[in-house]
């Protein structure tokens, strides 16, 4: 291979940057081309795309976002799409695709590569961490650390007003984010979509904690399994108790990338071009145990089970 | 005077816990004993304290919130209610109070006074920074920078997705934290209670931008000139461009004091002391061009006036 | 088992409370009484501690150092000091013990045990991440994260000013830090205990870089491989360019933990309750593979062989 | 005016970068043309530089440094040098100049106004806030916070550990950082360059306190007062107390800028721009209570005196 591309779709996640940064550098010291597309699969269809050398991605290390942009992208779904994609490729010699990006990415990707047998390897990065096969994705380390920034916060205020709060975290089909952070920042409950939400249970919970005394309560809801404002009515409906709720809503996908969430981008940088290089593709590089594998993209885009039982309780017993 | 009382009231503020400790720690190097009074003027009612020593107010000086806790206290506002309080005071031989908190405490304060007479100071704390008379409150610079950071975050989605930003942080009759988050966080706009809002005016910038190539941008609105959520729909439908919504709620309201908090914190503490030994009743403490002064109560619970124009053109010009 | 205690030793690192919160949780919630022991070793010879109870760990778990306080204690290493801690013991009704600490913690557990039979499972806390046996201790995230705040901070003079810096991190024996914070950090080298370093190779990189136009430098150095001042001078000599040194020191041990190291302490300390109640001992618990498992303290307390190889050239090739 | 140039001289600080962005939309917004010079005077006399538009200072906001970079440049303390910049000023039509830099930046400016007459305005930018006649300086207030921040890290293992540090922070010729970190950190003294330094005293209220119970101490130390590392030696011969040394060093001089330091410099940008193109000149912009002012640079780069003891007697009474 000469010359390959690299773009990020779906929604950003910190770390992208220095995933591009790894693409770019790891491939270009190997006498690799790397085309940065810009705005996703968009920018393969227009064909808005600029060679990136090792000063491109000077700097980028430390920044949330993605310099590629990112946007979603209906075309790329038709036929018709994923033929002037195919096409700008051809026309700009790439002989590879780096995607990076989460499950709609992969999907794209797996479907492009059906159709048109262009090789290429996903790296994923989604502060969800909701990819089948793989056990951490870029950002999820970040988005969880913000979130319980944001968590520490409130835990200031709940603790000195006695006020109880509903905290509505990202994770439309995951609790990952809701459990981590529900566990890490010493709240109460975690109502996630994995799981069946007993009302009753955390009202008569609330209760009998303010006979005793325990009137601050924060309880983290997952986007995908109830809305804080509702949840919050309901509460302040059944026990009279002053309960407010909070949505973190986007301050969770932005911000400086943590290390964890830096280091994983580097490595799976280099594996993706590695994997490439090699001959792979339609595969997702990953981290395992801390070593370098891969999965199969249609692997990866099938739903992630999250083994949430043990961890749920893990909260309920610390509280 | 031999003993005082201190106590936080309203909404918790970072840099609380710096005041307390300078009060206690002021006071007690002066001789004079300090009573910690639980969640304001609830536990003045009710009887709720305990003295303080130097030890008591270790390691707080950098927690956010309040270790005194804060609640609402309807029955202060009941003749019956101050007289329960006065009496405790009586009871407890206290002879001073200083009262932590925004208008609304300072506005029972000046009441209490009234009909009492036992000399009280005000200390101003109040993420809001709407105490007239005042310059700065302790607690708002936290505020903005912790607002600062949530919008630093959504910038880096606004720019990697290209999209519109409608972000709500506090102040229900203040543009003040809007004003200064949008300025310091190069944001588009800002909607704040002091304006006039010309939504026709935004959302014609916002086409004319996006016909230059200006995608992204971040509108601020204090939660009292409006709702994010409502603004962003209505920018959708006007411009058919996609507008989110976040409202950064009470994350703006905790953590770790910044160093302007602390340094007001303490200095206020040891003002308030200070001044009711010397006899001093009625007022709040302040810093005025870096000196310490003092402002009526009176005169503090009254509509504060902020100057908008200048700040608001600055914004709009740096755009 | 009625009644365990629990200590911290060695260096303080972030998450050794979320770690006692964990253990006096899970312990009281399954009928056990925890004695929380002070100044780990020095307080079970001279018996200072206290009962912990459920509230007597609230608010805690987002502290960086430990509320049981830690010190160097050399009597323990002596038999008399032994013998004494094993009757405050007895005296105490103290069947089992937990010990949050590093290498040298470890190393006075498993001593203990041998002579008296005390059950007792180890805690690993330690922000070298330097135990044998054991991917990741607690604390170890959080110093990086602080760490790699630092260099993001020093990257923005190096870039402004084109400065070259030599940047001393925690490490005495280990390279741990060094390595994830200069690749996480993009810097362009890292001088660490486990591999020979090649200062004329360093020099020629730069001064060969120098000429190319790179003129910002950042080289990790681990505390155990060599100091900051002396390379700084030394390059400086050899190169003619100015080269400035930096020791991050202490910074590194404290601050509010990451999300990873509190849920890291939290699991460890539910595992080790568990361990000791079903009768293990003279084992530290630990996670591999996101399972918790168990190393024996023999094993645990040998010297980590840490493979650099891999992640050092990563390093070099993404510089 | 038609165009006019603006430059970063001296340290880097924190907020120079929003500086740059309001001095170039403000003047772009007037029709007037900014020219950016790369590397202080040096980049004025090497013709190191270029137009900058309103794009060129999108994103830089929140950044640390300066994208104009900044060095030393003796050459510009010479005629020639001097000479050679004025022609460069000439032959790109440079009428005026915005020099964002601290005192040797101000005098550079003030004798090249002298010699050549050409119109030129210092905005303050320095982490010390050593300027004369100007309250505060851009990026002051960040390096303060971020002092602070280390501070507070320090403070969790000066607790564990009950230990003695003493915490060396920039300041060659001022104690200003030094003083407000040892407020706002709650550390139990400051050794600061305007003050007579009594290490007796602090050893004899070391040896006191440790007899109370007290047994850990911050002491803050301007790196123009002393060295930590020598402080630290003494302090352990004296009272044979284990005392650990930290030096901050660079990581106070970059970093995200604070609200306070990104809206000083937005607002000193303008006002910049503005004065040049009233046609003043040879003065520095400022903010006074508030209002914008000027300095005339003669004044500007004499010594600041700083008022320490009211401060420093503060620091004392509260610990």
């Amino acid at each position: 291979m000469k010359r390959i591309a690299v773009l990020t779709t779906g929604g950003d996640a910190p770390g992208m940057n220095a995933a591009i940064r790894s693409v770019v550098r790891f491939a270009t010291n190997n006498k690799v081309e790397v085309m940065g597309v810009f705005r996703g699969w968009w920018g393969l269809i227009n064909e808005e795309m600029k060679l990136l050398d090792h000063r491109s991605v000077s700097g980028i290390i430390n920044l949330g976002g993605t310099i590629l942009k990112t946007m979603r992208c209906p075309e790329f779904e038709t036929k018709e799409g994923q033929r002037r994609a195919f096409e700008n490729l051809k026309k700009n010699c790439i002989e590879g695709l780096v995607v990076i990006g989460g499950n709609g990415s992969f999907r794209g990707a797996h479907e492009f590569y059906n159709r048109y047998k262009v090789p290429s390897i996903g790296i994923p990065a989604s502060i969800d961490n909701d990819i089948n096969g793989i056990e951490t994705t870029i950002g999820s380390d970040t988005a969880i650390n913000t979130a319980l920034s944001a968590i520490d916060n409130i835990r200031d205020t709940a603790t000195s007003m006695e006020r109880i709060f509903v905290v509505e975290v990202m994770g439309r089909e995951s609790g990952y984010i809701a459990l981590q952070v529900a566990l890490a920042g010493g709240c109460e409950d975690a109502i996630i979509p994995e799981r069946k939400f007993d009302f009753e249970a955390i009202c008569h919970d609330i209760v009998e904690g303010n006979i005793r005394g325990k009137i601050s309560w924060i309880i983290i809801v997952a986007e995908g399994a109830g809305s804080a404002e509702e949840i919050a009515k309901k509460i302040t409906q059944t026990t009279s108790l002053e309960t407010r709720a909070v949505v973190l809503g986007h301050i969770q996908r932005g911000g400086r990338p943590t290390a964890l969430s830096r280091t994983l981008a580097l490595k799976l940088g280099q594996a993706a071009v590695d994997y490439l290089l090699k001959g792979e593709a339609d595969k997702a590089v990953a981290l395992s145990n801390g070593e370098i594998t891969t999965v199969d993209l249609e692997v990866a885009i099938k739903k992630k089970r999250l083994e949430v039982d043990k961890l749920y309780h893990l909260i309920k017993i610390l509280t």
